[in-house]
């Protein structure tokens, strides 16, 4: 963690490496508004718009970016430009928690950047959004500077609603920004982490109750697996409970390894997984581990995908 | 099948459709004259050498070229002219079946390709090699001309040692080049055909039996899977049996269920698969199978992969 914040104009790594960003926004239903933000982003120069996943349910949208730590601060403000306008958490209702209309900012390094990159771009990142939008912003996970703030799920305690009582006290000035709720953007936590699987499981049944047990077994901080982040959900749209994961990292606990164990807890809830979703997208390494397991080898590569070796060339020919 | 081989100045698609060719060659152990490919067909303008997979065992490599039907035959030119060099079977003992120094040279269409465009760029590759290398030329699969040509076992049958007794029958004039074995190339056989994923099950016995066992019992021809062709075979450089397998095609039985099959069999002869290579490469739709059936959903695409969008983005922005 670096004790000052860069100046916004200082934040690129000097061998232009590249990051990934992957903001999660508070709109997941307009099609419209949705549209405009792809619009908005292609317009940013050398940004990369690599995937865009609304979900109706949680009213909740993951953008995934790519580009340099300069490159990513200005994608992520046309991003809070366009939050102003398609944007108003107080008229907000999804069932997942949130704090602000562009929730959480996550920076991950990509080949040729390192962590220490992605913590510098997190940083200039939020004080450009603190100064340009005037709202309170938070440091999270490898950018955090006070451990009670490292893990996303304790800032977001009280959600957008309970942010204004929990501002009120000395623990929770903000990192950047005033020491104030702003009325329709809320607040926004920016930082950087490794690769996160976002994995979401159907259950066989509309108790929510069910999936929130499921959840408690699977997540790391009540007793489950190593890196697991959990919630159990109910959606409406397809009156179903549904177990919605986060797998920070794929090398401790694997894809296979969660959900053989979500599957396992979902039949002792005498339930069972109808179907899981990998919401935006996730390394090569995480994907192909189903294979690899299958195969009982890790000599398996990206690189033996037919369409991926022709891109590659493709992308050297030119 | 057409009736009269195209002019090989002809045999591009008029789309500049993109092509696959996987020529297997009979050299898998000698590092200097496999670098000696490489450069050989690096030289010809506009072919991609995607992948070069050699086997010590077998005694053959795995070559996965792309590009129109033109390069590609330029590519398979150049290819013979290497191995007059390079290989010469009378001196070529390796475990795995064959009838040419260039022993198959099968086409696969790729995006914006026919079957028909394969089997075009196969019929004026095979007039093109046995013009220039004078040796007899065999069309399989998809560009047979004679239905007891079709499987590539039954044109290899025999192998090159037993090739001069085959070509004195009448039923088996070549289709291309001289009705004479070439003492040192052999015969080739050319055509066209969908993907085919080329999987190795080691076993944990050295007892050829088993693996020749297994194979029978997967193989389609005896019983076994749709779509599979399979040999028993022992490798000396491990001292161990394998299952040699072809699936030839993906969509009818999947990677996920042959291995399962493979798996039961193995046991059943009293052994256990040690692990599984995939040799050369396969789509994408093959190789996300096992994860999609992990979640129980089709959705998951190559898109999802991180560094597949941005190999995207990047031989778009150049």
């Amino acid at each position: 963690m670096t004790e000052s914040p860069p100046s916004a104009a200082a934040i690129d790594p000097p061998s232009g490496a590249l990051l990934e960003c992957v903001p999660n926004v508070s709109e997941g239903r307009d099609a419209v508004a949705l549209a405009a933000l792809e619009r908005r982003l292609a317009a940013v120069p050398g940004l990369r718009l690599l995937d865009l996943a609304p979900d109706r349910d949680h009213h909740r949208s993951v953008v995934t970016l790519a580009g340099t730590a300069e490159t990513l601060r200005d994608g992520v403000l046309a991003l809070f430009a366009w939050a102003t306008e398609h944007v108003d958490l107080r008229h907000h209702r999804g069932v997942h928690p949130r704090v602000g209309a562009v929730d959480v900012v996550p920076f991950v390094p990509l080949a040729g950047a390192t962590m220490a990159d992605a913590v510098a771009a997190a940083e200039g990142t939020a004080a450009a959004i603190a100064e340009a939008f005037d709202l309170p912003v938070y440091l999270y996970e490898e950018a955090a500077r006070r451990p009670e703030r490292r893990l996303l799920a304790d800032i977001r305690r009280g959600q957008f609603e309970g942010f204004p009582a929990k501002l009120a006290q000395p623990d929770w000035a903000p990192d950047f920004g005033p020491r104030r709720v702003h009325p329709t953007l809320g607040v926004t936590v920016v930082g950087a982490r490794f690769f996160l699987l976002a994995v979401n499981a159907r259950l066989a049944t509309a108790d929510v109750t069910a999936a929130r047990a499921v959840a408690r077994a699977v997540r790391e901080a009540t007793g489950g697996l190593p890196g697991v982040r959990a919630l159990g959900l109910f959606l409406e749209s397809r009156g179903c409970a549904q177990v919605s994961m986060n797998l920070v990292d794929f090398r401790r606990t694997s894809l296979v390894e969660l959900l053989a164990r979500v599957e396992a807890e979902a039949r002792g809830q005498g339930t069972e997984v109808v179907a899981t979703e990998l919401v935006g997208l996730a390394p090569a390494a995480a994907l192909l581990e189903p294979l690899r397991a299958l195969l009982r080898s890790d000599a398996l590569g990206p690189r033996q995908i037919v369409e991926w070796r022709l891109l590659e060339e493709e992308s050297r020919a030119r």
